[in-house]
C-alpha cells in the first residue's frame, strides 16, 4: 500500500528560534507589522510504501526520531494519508 | 483580531530536491526501505493582529511573495486560523 506522510519538525517552544526572530525583523522591513511571534522548522513529505497504515506510522515515527528530528530542541507532529 | 497562518514553503515538484535525496539515502542507512519519494520544505507558523480574515491572508501572501518563499524554485501553501 502507498502512503504519504506530511511531517512538521518545529523547534520546542521554550526554546529560542533565532530564524524566527530574523523573519519577524525582515516582515517589519518590508511594512508587515503587528506580527506578534515567528517560529521557522521544516516540512517534509514522503511517500512510502507499507503493509498497513500501522507500520507507515512506525516507519514515519523512527525517521523522526532517527534521523528528522533533533529530539532535544525538536519536536515532530505528522498525518498520514492513504494514497489512491 | 488575533490570527495564526501555518505556511508550508516546498520546493516546486520539477525542482530537484537534493535534501530530498539525502534523507532517503539517510533512511535506507537506517534500515527504512521503501520510501518512494522525499521532498524538504519549511513549514513557519506566523502569530500576527489583523482588522480581519481578508488582511491577515493579505500580510501572509505579502510575506511569503517578499520574503519567505524563493518564487522561482518554491511555492507556498498556508492556512490561517482565528486565535480565539
Amino acid at each position: 500500500m502507498k502512503f504519504q506522510a506530511e511531517i512538521d519538525i518545529m523547534p520546542r517552544t521554550e526554546i529560542l528560534d533565532p530564524q524566527g526572530k530574523a523573519v519577524k525583523l525582515g516582515l517589519g522591513n518590508l511594512g508587515i507589522n503587528n506580527v506578534n511571534d515567528i517560529r521557522v522548522g521544516k516540512h517534509i513529505v514522503m511517500n512510502l510504501e507499507a503493509e498497513n497504515l500501522e507500520e507507515a506510522k512506525q516507519k514515519t515515527e523512527t525517521a523522526c526520531k532517527k534521523l528528522l528530528a533533533n529530539m532535544i530542541v525538536e519536536e515532530y507532529t505528522y498525518k498520514i494519508n492513504l494514497e489512491i
